[in-house]
């Protein structure tokens, strides 16, 4: 039997369950995905690229895979989606946007001459940053998400329904756990990283990349006071929060992963929320979508 | 010759250049600092310690020893503090007060019956959370600074010249730098951690505790765009912002390391910037002091 | 001929254009429309009336009216919504709801005992809050919005398109500017209030009530940098800004105030600016929903 | 007998009670105090005057007039002290810096050739900002506070203490409380504005003006829960919360309202706070000092 392949056609720019299924699959299969690079798509395939400003049209950033079908899944479940591999294309880009991320007037400011845009070579595990620095690869899936209960969501907006996320740790290996609101689940994946820093500063984001991602995807009961995404790798447990300003996407995830702590390890609350003060890793891994994400998460060794 | 012991009498809960200092060291010196657990000190002597509200008297937390005076430095310059070797008391404190940290109602809303306080055993190298958790111990000092050219400010607040800033990375092995504003430099340390969790949420801070300090402290010429608070590890180079709300925080940490990557190590403003959306590591390490700390890291083996 | 009524039957609980529209206007025509009030109609029809937790249902808040199509507005255009007249129903409707408002624990916190919903008899002009406090009323609309370009919106989200925007200057005597994004415009009425407060602070928000406003909507071509609502009444003209945190929002509004003076009334930029600092007056007239809402307005009688 | 008079020599850039008062006066006795311009004084007496960059020197903003004694005031009281006139200078000051105010980047991004600097004349109730725009004065003091009861607080900072709050209702027919941190309260007072918009917007704030102020002091029990600044007018109450972001000062500004409410004028607290979301005004008067203001105000005629 062979792996079934969703390829990059048909791309979508919400998350909507009155959109027809790409794809269905069963609990636990391994599948293929492609995905398309954030911004229009096929905007780099050289280092020589013309990249024009008007290549951009909102809202019509990360385009998505999906939606794929997880055969069985009810309303009110969880999906639990394992990421196993990610294949990267060969040419990322990044680059400095006005009116977008950390230093919003940057340009303005600088008055400097240099390309707005900045195209790289992903080849032999590293991104080609320039003559002398290569960058180890740290793959990822910067966007992934279900269908709301009701209306639609756009694939730059994030929230309760997971979407544009951006979390590091969504790589291979990494379980993502995401909640059922429609039969079907209807799943979106898209916008890859070839490797993202904290925060994802600098307006355009991370290296984004097209990408091939093995997949499979099981579901199980939704835990009590599941509300967000959750995340499990070897080593951690994991919660996101969404908010801004960042203090209130941190609480999210930090009430998030008390409830994890207290429903599940045996913890008081009160003895959860003093743990974290003393064993939590917590990071706002973006600040440029709509919403920041605040990640918290706990070793698993810490959770005895 | 003997290395200089400076202990915790005449604590200080300001950091002023009209204080008169405890001790004085030659740049390059070793010497050991005696520091009181925060909280007034001497709260936490055993595990029956008993521990009132009243004990807690605003301003007065961490107590810090100092002012030391570092021989020959100038106003202009900078300080090179290295934390050789930390040791710690046997008894830690950690728990949760109203109106402070994360979830400031957190008391009222539970409505529960627990132990505000949990004084803890630090011992072996880790601390005894419980019959079942042992937690290794990552040890720092969380108040480090020096006094500013005008005026004073309390131990509990923090600013450009360093304070209550609660970085876990400054303890073994870690050199901070800090602006020198008088004559003499003016350091002082205190409020020691046997391990803090990211944000050091829950309204009393991490896992406080008295401690010992091996330090010295060189003096070197201070960079040119060098504000706030910088570090240095074995792996990695960081700034520190300080600021409400996070984001505030956040853009004087990644501008500072902008400023460090463009004139110390050959990179352009605008490729720093896009290099740090690429690979910077940055973290809220506190949230419950006046201005909330966030750092950001990058790996000197991209230092190329 | 008798003025057109719209009705307050089929409503809509999100912004599309993808809706049938429920009525078409003349440009210039007067209309009438009946609004419900918020949280999904028909809770309140007398001081008695038994409201539970569970009648609220998200997302199902800010019934609408709507859509309504503007006879020949063309996508890129402007619509300027005059408010005539509001004339409101007997019953009124507040409350403090848990995890909402500027003190989301307040319940938890204050362990009282007291009517989580207060309803009240709006009449004479004013609102009969207690035996003793009557308060004049100052009718608005807090739900003005369009249709957006792509995709949907719920009624209780808002951005440049208007939406949950709970501005209070927004009742008789005001003119809403909002852009056009789709031909027709695809005007949405609804969310009334008897009296609003700065900020809306109490989780259920202002005092809630169904009303019926009159209306006419001209079509202008829009002023080249408007990009979010804006309203003109007898003494001033006034910006809308939406964001999180409240200074995010007041970037908005104090950037498209500064964008007016200049392209409309002779100031250059910089002088807008420092006019502003001298005579804007600002404020937060809702934290409550997604994004919170600053406005900031300038008298005419400066604008010589 | 002549009203004492308070010239403004040896001004003051902290609140400290280690300072020595300048002037006594007894609770209830007239007095003028003179209070020099914002910035470092004298910089403006003409419409010619030279302003250079370096005339700003950090911290020293802001000068004040002060300490005043207030005789028999005990630490745990408060002061009420009336502002009963307000005399200007000719002329003002206002202006653009970078890295400050609400656009920070500002000058960068324009790359505009203005002057930086605007002084104005202020005559005959007006400020003459153009030839053809003439603007009402209204006269408020920027800086009122008390010596803290440890330490010291910079006049370019604010608190509890009150300091460089920014209120455009402390001019004359208001009463501003302050509470008694040490005994003879040690008030201090400078940074008049000849007008100041909502936010203080421009990075150099209002209308920096000299003046000269008639107060009278009076000295009351504290109420049980004031912990900031609060003041009175002919028609509202009002409270002052400070911090960053808006949403924390905001908090505080409407819980002291709430406890005013409650304490003093028989509303629950619970019925405080609806009231509040229906009938409160609320405003960032500035948001250029360390910590942002929000005011709260109620009608009085409310308050049956």
């Amino acid at each position: 039997m062979t792996t079934q392949f969703v390829d990059k056609v048909d791309l979508k720019y919400e998350f909507s369950a009155k959109d027809a299924c790409v794809a269905r699959v069963e609990p636990g299969e391994e599948f293929t995905v492609a995905c398309e690079m954030a911004y229009n798509g096929g905007l780099v395939t050289s280092l020589d690229a013309v990249i024009r400003p008007e290549d951009f049209r909102y809202p019509f950033f990360n385009p998505m895979t999906g939606p794929i079908e997880i055969k069985g899944a009810k309303a009110g479940q969880m999906l639990c989606v394992r990421i196993k591999e990610m294949e990267l294309e060969e040419f990322g880009l990044t680059g400095l946007a006005p009116h977008s991320g950390l230093f919003q007037e940057w340009i303005f400011e600088r008055q400097e001459r240099f390309s707005q845009f900045k195209p790289v070579r992903v080849s032999d595990g590293v991104i080609h940053w320039s003559e002398k620095l290569k960058i180890p690869i740290v793959p990822m899936a910067g966007v992934i998400g279900v269908a709301p209960a009701f209306g639609s969501i756009l694939s730059l907006d994030n929230g309760e329904h997971g979407g544009n996320i951006d979390v590091q740790e969504m790589g291979p290996g990494c379980t993502v756990y995401l909640p059922v609101n429609v039969d079907g689940g209807y799943l979106y994946i898209g916008d890859c990283h070839a490797r993202q820093g904290d925060g994802e500063v600098c307006g355009m984001g991370a290296i984004d990349i097209g990408a091939r991602l093995t997949l499979s995807v099981d579901v199980q009961d939704r835990p009590t006071r599941m509300t967000w995404p959750r995340f499990e790798t070897d080593s951690h447990i994991g919660t996101v929060g969404l908010g801004r300003p960042l203090e209130d996407a941190m609480r999210v995830a930090y009430r998030e992963m008390i409830y994890w702590l207290a429903d599940e390890h045996g913890f008081t609350e009160a003895d959860a929320y003093m743990l974290l003060s003393s064993v939590a890793e917590g990071r706002a891994t973006q600040i440029m979508n709509p919403k920041s994400t605040f990640i918290c998460k706990v070793e698993k060794s810490l959770l005895v």
